[in-house]
């Protein structure tokens, strides 16, 4: 086996699936973001890849490959040419024509399939790859978390009408639960972003662990889950706090430089929650002031679809100083004679703080239903303990990494490039399009994310490279050899993949590398057990081995991972 | 099935196996050598891979994936940054740094090996991958035989010894003749270069085809085979012939502006066999005038060998002139005083004609032994009937498609990148190195060409991308219509892979369609038959179908597809 561990991390690895897998030898680096998989990564790779294509196969889809290298002309057609960033990398042939590496396939698939479909009898059809993409990032890390050069599975459904496009997609929501439980991953479906008429047709599936990216709210009550930075919260009940019933008057105090949240709750000891933060808007409409409490952070998207605007970026300090009267960090909404858009956790706060719109300058005891009118709404990112948007829930915040996406895409593509058929009634109309993602390599490096401890990965056994490892203590005893070959011998006749370590090294060594590599079931083989006929096997994910006759090590192992 | 067939070829499809991949549906052009895998075409290219990734790991070696995206700094290392000619498309990524797109992989196995590598003790490793290659051809063209983006096995063997090497490169020669022999297919290995010390280091693999591009020379007596260009000749017994038993003397004849052979012969009625052709080859060492009969070619990596040189061309006008005293197409070799190699079948000729060295003439009656001095060797490109080099045989010249090449590298990389382990006592040594390659587009296109009529493709059952083809007549009948899903029912769940056409097309188009898919068994279940409990069984390679009750149907198709 051309397999070699690394006692040390790489110094260039932050994360725990990066720097694992480097150690356990799996992946090696060429380049920043572009790796080898070597025999211990790719039988992973592997692993994930067979799941998904079984399953993809069993939804119904079928399998293609595009090419690696595109041409422009597609890319133009779509537009995509001239609005794709940087991560499109471009390439000229040798007869100076302009190409690039697909970054993914829409425009191919709309091209491929515009040329061969003329009727709503031939659809739909759900066509899918597995295949090497690259997008040049400007900073690759995290292993094959973030690589250049990637491994995805990416499906393209073509329908006829809008109720074929949906069942598909809830086809495919339920074949992504499939692959990802037969991956052996804790993972939730979230929502990522709502359809205009009432359905959902957007899902990011997101495998659990305390090291993801994204942050993730879900319901303790009902299913609701979604990605933070788009999750949905209710409007609360109102109270009378917000209404000033303590009788408080507005008062004015001098802050003196002091613009945070953070600064201001020191300086006049107030918690966070009850600091009203004005944030001025600069929108195509115009200037608004938008209000959160100073324990929330204002969601950009969900401001946009409030404003109906396309474009709602922090304004500049010339004019937040014309708006406001003051510098950045002490506007507030007291006083100003703009329409004021507020979060609803805002109008609930009981004798608040916001700025004066004076330099160096707060004012207290701020109620916002009897101090200044607003619009109120769901404006904020939600954090733990929102509510939430369906039923009397709240939130649990976690943390996750995103490892499929499943997208109705409508007739963006094929409109653009002319992706026709005729229907029954012979009136020529668009495709209706649906994608779906898989990362491969993203979800090898999720699992381990998920199931590692300080020693190593621990393999959910369906994407583990082996299902057993054998360790004979010292190979130059003939006895232990032989019972290590014959057990290796027996286990691969029945079906099961087996990794022997019959390195001249000793035990420890052996040990940290079988615990290192993660294969679920490791058995030793040693002259002292040999004695009493027995092997002795343990769990990657157990503490403690136990004692097994030699003749019962086979059935024990296929118990264990389920063979 | 997303699957769609056409009447017409494409006007740019030269070869048979391109024009019918398209028909067929299997392939489609995205951009010129660049072509989508429609799910029929991707079905038989998994057969493929299939086959030679059992193969190559029940031979020992253990797969890999390398990047497509190539960092110059290997090819620098190695050297071939600057002698790889436009084949290889270079590309900046977005930081302005040298990338390639790999065509071969010598430079980042050696990069992966010599950084895991440290002792003979982990010699040797046979590594391989199936992976996208991209060739930036002058000109791409016979659809997937000589594609610019293009699917390839290749592995790469490192090894502390000779004789380990030597002993892989008979694995990889076993292995490969396995994986040709379950393809189905026709081939031959032949000898591709001569090892220095009597073994045979480079053999390809080729499918035999009339539509061939490379010319294959075997031995109607023995197992030798080679390319034509590369094949030896035994030297001929040497008759009295060439030394002038006819007692004709020299005479010179006007051959006015004659200067090729076909014109002389024509002219002095005298077939080209008995014509000398004399060319003047410029080298590092000097001048030579080389001879062949006129119906044969000189084979210049002979004549290199020969010579000991490393370049030889034909000389430009200026210096035959100056050398012979004549234009080109009248040098002889009759008076010449520099030394002259002639090919073994010159030395034979009796009574033959050369250039007289003077412009527009030419001599008769020349007989070699007595009329001038030459060293004689091996110098020509093999032809039918040619005498085999190794027993008493002659050759057959076939027509032949490479679709595998093997190789021992020898040091070449591992020297010039430092590919080092430490031996038995502990000195350096650069590991020996062995290159494996099987083109699996080629491979499937080259069983078209062999595999076809005019009808279209007759697959081998082991790459067809179903065993079984249903076409039941009429679908709007409901009792065919059961037949034929009751019978694809009951094939797919003994394992076949069954194709149903449940088109609604007359039976002409779908049986015309079955020929050109060219999948080996065709059901037809029509009405007609079913009134005797029958459907029809037709071979596509054999004419005529058989009646088969419908309860031994399955029974049937395992005997002919071998299930």
């Amino acid at each position: 086996m051309f397999l070699h561990t690394l006692r040390e991390s790489p110094s260039d690895a932050e994360i725990a699936s990066h720097r694992l897998m480097i150690r356990a030898g799996m992946i090696r680096k060429v380049a920043a973001g572009i790796y080898n998989l070597l025999p211990l990564g790719n039988r992973v790779i592997q692993k994930v890849e067979g799941i998904v294509r079984d399953e993809m196969n069993r939804a119904g889809a079928q399998e293609v490959v595009m090419p690696f290298v595109l041409p422009a002309e597609l890319w133009k057609e779509s537009g995509r040419w001239d609005i794709y960033g940087k991560e499109l990398l471009r390439v000229k042939d040798r007869h100076g024509r302009d190409f690039c590496l697909g970054p993914t396939h829409e425009e191919v698939i709309t091209d491929m399939v515009r040329k061969e479909i003329r009727s709503y009898r031939e659809l739909p059809v759900n066509l899918y790859q597995i295949q090497t993409k690259f997008r040049d990032e400007i900073r690759p890390r995290f292993g094959l978390m973030r690589a250049r050069e990637f491994m995805m599975k990416d499906a393209y459904s073509f329908h006829a009408t809008d109720e074929s496009a949906e069942r598909e997609y809830r086809n495919m929501f339920d074949t992504y639960t499939r692959i990802f439980q037969r991956c052996g991953l804790n993972f939730v479906a979230v929502e990522a972003e709502t359809g205009q008429i009432g359905g959902f047709f957007s899902h990011e599936f997101m495998v659990l662990a305390d090291t993801g990216e994204d942050g993730i709210a879900s319901c303790n009550l009902c299913s609701y889950a979604a990605n933070v930075e788009r999750a949905q919260t209710r409007a609360p009940e109102v109270t009378a706090r917000g209404k000033g019933i303590s009788g408080k008057k507005i008062e004015q105090v001098s802050t003196p430089g002091l613009k945070s949240v953070e600064d201001v709750s020191v300086f006049l000891k107030v918690e966070p929650s009850r600091l009203i933060k004005t944030l001025i808007y600069q929108t195509e409409k115009g200037i608004f002031p938008v209000l959160v409490s100073g324990d929330c952070e204002i969601n950009e998207s969900k401001l946009k679809r409030v404003l109906s605007c396309e474009t709602a970026a922090l304004a500049d300090e010339v004019t937040v100083k014309k708006a406001t009267g003051a510098d950045v960090g002490f506007a507030g909404p007291v006083g100003l004679n703009i329409p004021i858009f507020a979060d609803y956790g805002v109008r609930d706060i009981e004798d608040g703080v916001a700025g004066a719109n004076k330099p160096d300058a707060h004012i207290i005891n701020v109620n916002p239903e009897r101090d200044f009118a607003a619009t109120y709404a769901d404006l904020r990112v939600v954090k733990e303990k929102d509510q939430c948007p369906r039923c009397p829930g709240t939130f649990i915040i976690k943390r996750g990494i995103e490892v499929g996406h499943i997208f109705k895409l409508g007739t963006k593509y094929s409109e653009s490039m002319g992706a026709v058929f005729l229907d029954e009634k012979g009136v020529e109309k668009p495709a209706i399009m649906g994608c779906y993602g898989i990362g491969i390599g993203r979800t090898a490096a999720a699992a381990i994310e998920q199931n590692h401890d300080e020693n190593g990965i621990i393999w959910p056994p369906p994407l583990s490279p082996f299902d057993c490892h054998i360790v004979p203590v010292n190979v130059n005893d003939m006895e232990t050899r032989n019972a290590a070959d014959g057990l290796y011998a027996l286990l691969t006749e029945k079906g099961y993949e087996v990794l022997l370590d019959d390195r001249d090294e000793r035990a420890g060594i052996k040990f940290k590398d079988a615990d290192l590599i993660g294969i679920p079931v490791r058995i030793t083989v040693s002259s002292k057990t040999l004695k009493e006929g027995c092997v002795e096997i343990k769990e990657r994910k157990k503490e403690g081995a136990r004692l097994v006759k030699i003749e019962d090590a086979a059935q024990d192992v296929g118990r264990l991972v389920g063979g």
